[in-house]
């Protein structure tokens, strides 16, 4: 089961060791296990990735269930099942100001729009439904596709964001605190409608794929192409393809360079800053830091580190990037050299059991550890404190998004035999592409080879710039 | 009249230019006016530097003044007023939490507990009431000291922390949402007891220092010293002196070389990110950033920015900051030549109207707008949306209180002559003790100069170390 | 031909901008063109990158052609030809200070000294001769390994570390300033020679290879392996393999990861600062810098640039590096934007005609410009100075001559079959043991996977840890 | 004595650790006793800070003394002795391209030539004679000013300035490589010439104030006031001062803010990279480094090598610099505790013996020792290689030629009273004016301050801007 699975690049889970006395404490208060900064801790339901914005109309909800309601919205239709249809004008709110951050997407509506690239195409999707996919889905239908949408997380849905698309004549059945069967109830209705006939999907997990392969087979003979975004869904499709039974080509949009670097690199320099002091209110500066691991996550959370003043070291298996590390001005230790001494420990290894109950006996009072990788498994958690945060800059799902367009569009329009029964990176150009459509809200400028120079280097004049193995 | 002044490093305040259409929404949404990080946004009454931790049982709490209220400790005393004694035990919980940062007086306290060299002081105290300033309160309460205590603010009492002091016997009058008049009652509680007169004052923003001056001004006969922490209530000593008014020395602890580094160049350096990020969720990577000002404040805030990837450029009046923003790698320029194109203006002047109207209606949609000056007329306020948020780590707060309380000290025990009635900086020596104080913490190790050094340097082997003028 | 081709990472090529009537100047003073740092420019034979430490007894020497002279070393050998062999006590001091920086060789020599990996071997090498390339030869002499040797270049031969060579009883022939003849007659003497018959090829640029195919071809039936270093010779190679005419395996060292980290990012970051404060005395600090490309050339430039307080913008055409810029905190603009303004101009691109005649004739009075670009081509140079200046460190040469040495070991000891006649990368598992050799000299500590993680991981416990295309 | 004082901030020196056998090594090659940059060393002579461009033309004069020769300028002129006037067009070369980079003169010159400020002043002046002084001079001349001229130093004169200065008609007397008699015999017929009688002293080091209270006391009756800018100099005006024997005003220079920044902070920001570069050609990226001292010196080092990747650890007597340096992201060590395994210690305290014989015999072998303080006591240099390396760009030296010309001018043309016998700071004003001429080179945009802000601020609207006492 994968209700609930974590986007990986987006949370940041925090812990805090905290000694024996404190923790009768705890005991005793259950509901204000924190620190001081508790308030502003963000609940469980909220760890994940997506919901920034907590819904704050819940409380004052009806408890009964969506399936149960019976909701249309001002054009009449019912086709939807949302928690409540009348908050759609503060979602339509928060789609408008995901919009401003999100004006590659914006554009790639004008520029496709005159030919509709995705006339004719119908849509099925299982993501997290919140004001940024709110902006991808409402392209798409721009862009000529009709759509149906569910949540890929019982947790995530942003109501009122989803009450705008049911509003604006979107498919989409979901709502915050989804049940396991309100979850697949909801995949469900969006596959099975008589007289529709889904030709794409896109899927953020697999979860929806799984669905389709197991109840619905024959809408294969139908599907052009599946693009997936996560990597659980990535190694899922993998599988199927080793299996032989994968029967429709697929995009794998995780792996493509921009998307990366972003999801990585840069999301990470910014977010772990941000991540940590909203849960802590840790003064950086002077603090000793441990980072284990320094692939692209680490190397993020260690630029943003130093040039805030901390002392950091690195942990690493890899000679290749413990080399880049001590190049970088970092010293390479094993954990058990600094355990004692550091006042954080961040784990980006993808690795489980980096952090053991060992080293976490070893702390000092007060130390703060935190998951930036993307297994849940790295640390042997015990004796914590949760104070779990998370954040993503609108900008970067921008580009998620971006690709996820651009991924469907190739897939839709590419002529017969271009795609086979496999899975497939983004082509380097659409990945270019996804970049240039960013640029423009940084006013960057892009200088234009001469014919010569082309000729000279090879390239075509607009691209693809990067050998395909470029990453 | 002073209510509510803010203190100048802690706030942070944001605004956000939105255009015309945008504007008639928040018409309709008066209370929801945000973006989608409204939620986030602390309001009007937090955005005073101290209360970060929102005092959560607010809500739930009777409308009784708390002026009405009869209520004793567990000692049985009623020598205070707070809003809920009851809320002690979680206040107790937060000052534990807040001493886990502040080692210096708690090293302090073990330091000088021998001695108590505060036995016979009795101090009244009128600052904020966080569990900060309790750590404070409580370490001049153990070197010997009795003390009083009202709120410099009407918003930024912590109301458990409040009521954790009260039951450990301290003789605190506040509560956050005072009215004027609660004010200057809890005010002339802590002044005006039978059988107890003061002999020290430490106050912030000097409205205590205002109200003895004008109501019992028989009492500075007895009273050794004023310790003054804000700029404004240092502005009016300074203003007295002149005036021939002083009539007992004071301490100008604001403008000590350790706070004034650390609540400028090292507070800011970290708080521009955590409160443009907390109100916004703005990407700094590729941002183009103007701020307004290149002095300690400006400098922290230009670090910062250029770390995580923004385009800084710089305005300055004075040619000396204005050829060291070019050699640390900024353009100066005239606020009119960047207006257009800057996606976040922040102000570090202490000026005022340094962002006119003109400026404002130039602005690009979306433009954030940040104060970070100690002037609430830096910018000419108009068609902007609020997002207030501000921050301060303990650590900073700690060397604070640790001045305060060295200052008192130094007040309270200096032979006869050695102050006259004047305003004094502290002397540079005990700067560098309260520096010290907090080097542990960061497992910092001094040199000590050997006797043939310190002969050759002409300085005394434990300091002071920097000439008097030294800033 | 391909006499004297520069090594394109050790290059740094200057120019200023210099307007008429200094020009003028020039004309009268040919040999002291220079700024007042001309007498620390070096000349245009030294701009070689291995050259660093001039041969300062070349003046003195006779000028009689080593080829006429008859010399032999203190065993009685004459199996060389160098200029001096009385200069091989120099040369001598010359290799033990490379020692220091090389320990990763060093350290191999310790390693597999025992088992001889070479024991048999007959390699042919043509390279720079330099105290480094020395340290390489007497290491593969030091595995078992029978080594005869020309140079690569005609200039960049250190005179007194051939003759140390020669001393030691290696079979030398280099000497600095070879005309072309002797460039080819050197090579000549190397593979041609009775009773000894090479098995493996060294080469850095390709001339030892094409020399054995025009003349020796059925040299090639005994050869198991060709190493190769350099952009171009590598490219040769690739033609022939394209071409159907290579006919044994060859290594592609150049592509390695760690090698190309090294000579682009690291060895910019450090040689940009000190090219251009060589020859130049500019200052740092407020200087407004184009950079054109944003590789890893780029990058590193940019990072160090950035670092000391210029202001730098890049010009770019490709999106994904683009972004990769904004993010990084730079505007990318087009030339023609910023080329009024700017005092640095530096190409990184390998393209030709970046900076093209207009844009100097538009540029400041006294703009330096500078090509880091592996292209001579990047300027369209005129009306400039050249002010050339390289440097490289000898920990930079050290990677590559690990590499070198790895990739001769992995040919020579291969089971049959493994390398077919085709251009090969080295192997990620003997990229990462470069990277290791060189973790000691940082007191770098790597961590060792656990069983269990390694399982976890689908990784063998000593790597590969990259996958093949990581770089 | 004082001849040949070094210039504090220009002179880097540096060693390097070698063990026993190297050193037999050295014994056997006294000449060549450097690693194997040696060439690039620049010798004993050339140690001082100004004397960056080398006299090539030294080898090829002949032997005669300057003071045997009969030389005359082209117009005739015999009033100078310089070691060959037909040098002069070369220097004048020298000279012009200094312009360049100190267009704050060329900028003072324009501005004030009309009204002559200097007109009628008659100064004997004392100072390196460089390119950077002759722009100096020259602008003094341009203002109205007579000058006779000597050099504070025996070894950093450039001739063939000297010689250009002497052909445009300035009364020079110095050489390179002086005698100490040579030395005072210039001064001496500087100051000492019938039908004129200096009223201005600009000195360097104090010897000619020196020489004149000696020699000639009654000059001192029309001397208007001595402008010194060395810290030694002004060390031996304040005991004149003291000891009440202090006949003038005297400016001291050496401590006007911007001077103090640029010769700090900025200047070694870029020089200790050059500086061991330059000799050392260490690769900074993952090099272990201490830098003893955390001031303005330290302070600039430590930044420039964190940036280039090195691992700064900082050793500090005072706690307020220490705790800075915490917050800059420094461990702060005791020297003891990491001498064993750094790879470069630097030294910037001004004390003495920071560097002991036992540091030294406990370092790595290869271990970089590098004084960058104004002591040459710092480091009880014992079994060490010596590998002195300076510079300093011009543009430092403009800082400081400027604020001596403003020192003049505001000495020369101050109302009677304005200064007495004492020593005296340069006005803050003066202060802010030397920085604004430097402005325009980085194209920086002052804002003013408009009159309603300049009464908010309490300040006049062209400055000062900063308090007396900032710095």
């Amino acid at each position: 089961m994968r209700l609930g699975q974590k986007n990986r690049t987006l949370v940041c889970l925090l812990w805090q060791i905290q000694f024996a006395d404190d923790m009768q404490e705890f005991t005793k208060f259950p509901t204000k296990t924190g620190r001081r900064s508790l308030s502003r801790s963000i609940s469980q339901s909220s760890t994940d990735s997506y919901s920034s914005a907590a819904s704050y109309t819940d409380s004052s909800d009806d408890e009964v269930s969506p399936r149960e309601k019976q909701q249309t919205n001002s054009k009449g239709s019912s086709n939807f099942c949302v928690k409540n249809i009348k908050q759609a004008e503060f979602g339509r709110r928060e789609i408008e100001i995901a919009e401003q951050d999100m004006s590659a997407l914006i554009s790639l509506r004008k520029r496709a729009q005159g030919e509709k690239p995705l006339a004719g195409a119908k849509i099925v999707g299982c993501t997290h439904i919140t004001a940024q996919t709110a902006v991808l889905i409402e392209t798409l239908c721009a862009l000529g596709a009709q759509c149906r949408w569910s949540a890929c997380n019982i947790y995530s849905t942003q109501n009122e964001v989803a009450a705008a698309l049911a509003e604006a004549g979107v498919a989409v059945f979901a709502w915050k605190g989804e049940s396991e069967d309100d979850f697949w109830w909801c995949i469900d209705r969006c596959v099975n409608m008589d007289g529709w006939q889904a030709n794409m999907i896109l899927d953020d997990g697999g979860d929806l794929t799984h669905w389709v392969y197991k109840k619905y087979p024959n809408v294969f003979k139908k599907i052009r192409g599946i693009v997936e975004e996560s990597v659980t869904g990535v190694h899922r499709l993998y599988q199927l393809s080793k299996a032989g039974k994968l029967c429709v080509p697929a995009m794998n949009v995780n792996d493509s360079v921009t998307k990366q670097k972003f999801d990585n690199l840069y999301c990470c320099r910014e977010s772990i800053l941000d991540g940590l002091k909203r849960t802590t209110d840790v003064m950086f500066g002077g603090k000793q830091v441990v980072v284990c691991g320094y692939g692209e996550v680490g190397k993020g959370c260690c630029a943003a580190l130093k040039a805030l003043g901390a002392i950091v070291y690195i942990t690493e298996i890899d000679p290749i990037c413990a080399l880049q590390a001590c190049m970088d001005g970092f010293r390479v230790v094993k954990l058990n050299e600094v355990i004692r001494q550091v006042d954080v420990v961040i784990t980006c290894t993808g690795n489980k059991n980096v952090v053991t109950r060992e080293h976490l006996d070893r702390m000092k009072n007060s130390c703060i550890v935190c998951n930036m990788g993307h297994s849940n498994t790295e640390i042997d958690v015990g004796r914590l404190l949760n104070l779990s945060c998370s954040t993503v800059p609108t900008f970067v799902l921008s580009i998620t998004a971006t690709t996820q367009a651009l991924a469907l569009i190739e897939l839709y329009n590419a002529p017969e035999g271009r795609y086979k029964q496999d899975v497939y990176l983004l082509p380097k150009k659409m990945d270019e592409y996804v970049a240039s459509l960013h640029l423009p809200s940084f006013d960057a400028h892009l200088t234009e080879l001469t014919d010569d120079q082309a000729k000279y280097l090879g390239l075509n004049k607009n691209g693809p710039f990067k050998p395909n193995y470029y990453r």
